[in-house]
């Protein structure tokens, strides 16, 4: 696979919302400038999820998103139940990332005149779809008018305890790099969404179809193996992919303060999106690198313990797999090729401005 | 003062944002739908904030609020840092209303594509300028782009003892009826920021105005009322004026169950309030009455303590004002004329469609 593929920029799609803040560095000055210490505040700005004292041994876990209609979904493509499920799934994978349980839920929405009580209805039906599974319960939000669109805004309070709580910054010299399920499956469901049947895409069977838009607009928040991964204490960091792969690992690198090697022949990548990348023309690892969305969980383990913890998972049925290996912070991020040539990996993703701070 | 200025609507001004939805009949259906017992939430759907268990004797309160810019902002007459400042009071409000510590919060942002990085940092500069006095971390958030318009969600985590935690439903008939400073001042102030001076408001004196901005702009959360009366145990209830008195009396009676009488002649209005009334041709009870985000506290108070509760605010300069008393629910809510005539309170807003599930 030729480099220049990866550096690239993808067409952006229908979610091309740049702001000419570079979103990073707001962050950053954020965390600089608001940051205080306390002995109650584990981890404020900068992880997939705020990491608060709560009583003996126990840690509080609260995350927000802010959903807007045009940027983060697409109501002629998507139903109200599908944004909602969505919604609170993106704020439930947060949890998944902290290795935490999810427990409680508020909902704001701001919503245009034209907005029907029904609509609401199955806005609320969706979110309760995605959080029923988890037991997490609806205690409270907030409802008001927008000029203009529809905006989803959910808060998300979970729990876990104090020695359980999986980091960005736990990542060290020679773990190795996991990713659990498949890469690029949201991507391909968002582009079929996007598409009017193009002839090309009437290749793809409608099977593939089928799972590509259900990965897309039902995902799968990976509680389960995010508890796994903390209280079996395997993993030493672990972040959600929602701005894809190649960012998410940057931001993992970053806050741990290491480098990675990432095997690009390794990254996994389904049959129905494989198929997809053939009927589309598209580079199936650009999706598994930009896709973003996926809410797969990424995460580290020494890579001492490979062979207990890859027998553990077969054991459990925890699906994931061996992306790479962490490396010095001085080593940089880079990406290994099929034909075995090293190149730094550079950061690519669907220009889908939205940030954690 | 005839019924007839009490009943008629006032014109909406800038906030006019009237959805097809029945706010209430909504927060009704949620509350129906997704309330599920549990020995751990002590309060969802349906009071200024959650409540729920938190370690031994404790409770966690948390509110949430979504700001659109156009309803419930307008950037042509608020600074960036006012529109932050505003948005936090808010929430910190919802907080003293619980008699709560405010301890955390949680900001997200979807900005226009024109936003700067310097109207970032002066919104924030306003939130946490709101936040400061109460020693309120920043510890997260979300920031993303908006096809159109800003966006603010705050989301507030705060603490109270199980004992002290003030509740909407606790309000006794008998009960006397308390507000804390004065009503009306932010309607008063909001009109005036509407306003292109025109030739009337000219009569008003220049510190009125001023007074008027800063409650309008800057309001005061009564974080110290609201926790001098959990703690002192002298409040049966407590609500937060957020939609105006009269909407918010209705919410504390509902949830309580009760009636009220309310004297129109005791409602505190500030000599500021009553100069721009004046000016203004407009009638002050009316904007005391339907005026909303004061952010004032109205409460309960048994009336076998009132001696002894007066005595112990005027120690401790709180500044409360009595305006009525509870009554069976089989009562209804009535107001008291200046002319000694006793009429049905009707229901008035200035039509500001927001309201806390």
């Amino acid at each position: 696979m030729p480099v220049i593929a990866l550096v690239s920029m993808p067409s952006p799609g229908r979610r091309t919302a740049k702001s000419p803040i570079n979103e990073f560095s707001l962050i950053r000055t954020l965390q600089q400038r608001y940051t205080f210490k306390s002995s109650r505040i584990i981890r404020g700005i900068g992880d997939d999820a705020a990491v608060i004292v709560s009583g003996h041994n126990r840690r509080q876990l609260l995350t927000t998103d802010l959903l807007a209609e045009g940027i983060h979904f697409n109501l002629r493509t998507a139903t109200f139940a599908d944004v909602g499920f969505r919604a609170a799934a993106a704020n439930l994978s947060d949890i998944a990332a902290m290795g935490g349980i999810p427990e409680y839920v508020l909902v704001s929405l701001a919503m245009p005149r034209s907005a029907s009580a029904a609509q609401v209805g199955q806005l609320y039906r969706g979110i309760m779809a995605a959080c029923r599974p988890h037991d997490v319960r609806l205690i409270g939000g907030d409802t008001s008018a927008s000029a203009m669109g529809w905006f989803i805004n959910i808060t998300l309070v979970g729990s876990a305890p104090s020695r359980h709580v999986l980091l960005r910054s736990g990542a060290r010299p020679g773990d190795d790099l996991y990713v659990t399920g498949t890469l690029g499956d949201s991507r391909a469901g968002l582009q079929l969404l996007g598409q009017r049947m193009p002839a090309r895409s009437r290749l793809l069977p409608a099977r593939h179809r089928r799972v590509l838009l259900e990965r897309h607009l039902r995902p799968t928040p990976r509680i389960r193996e995010g508890r796994w991964l903390s209280t079996r204490r395997w993993a030493t960091s672990a972040i959600d992919i929602s701005d894809g792969l190649s960012g998410d690992l940057r931001h993992l690198c970053q806050e741990s303060d290491v480098g990675a090697d990432l095997n690009l022949s390794a990254l996994p990548i389904s049959t129905a999106c494989r198929a997809y990348a053939i009927s589309a023309h598209e580079n199936p690892a650009m999706l598994a690198l930009a896709g973003g969305e996926d809410y797969e969980l990424l995460f580290t383990v020494p890579c001492r313990q490979r062979t207990r913890f890859q027998r553990a998972m077969a054991m459990d049925r925890i699906r994931a797999t061996r992306i790479g290996a962490m490396k010095a912070a001085g080593e940089g991020l880079h990406v290994t090729l099929s034909n075995g040539r090293r190149h730094p990996l550079p950061f690519i993703s669907y220009e889908h401005f939205s940030s954690k701070t």
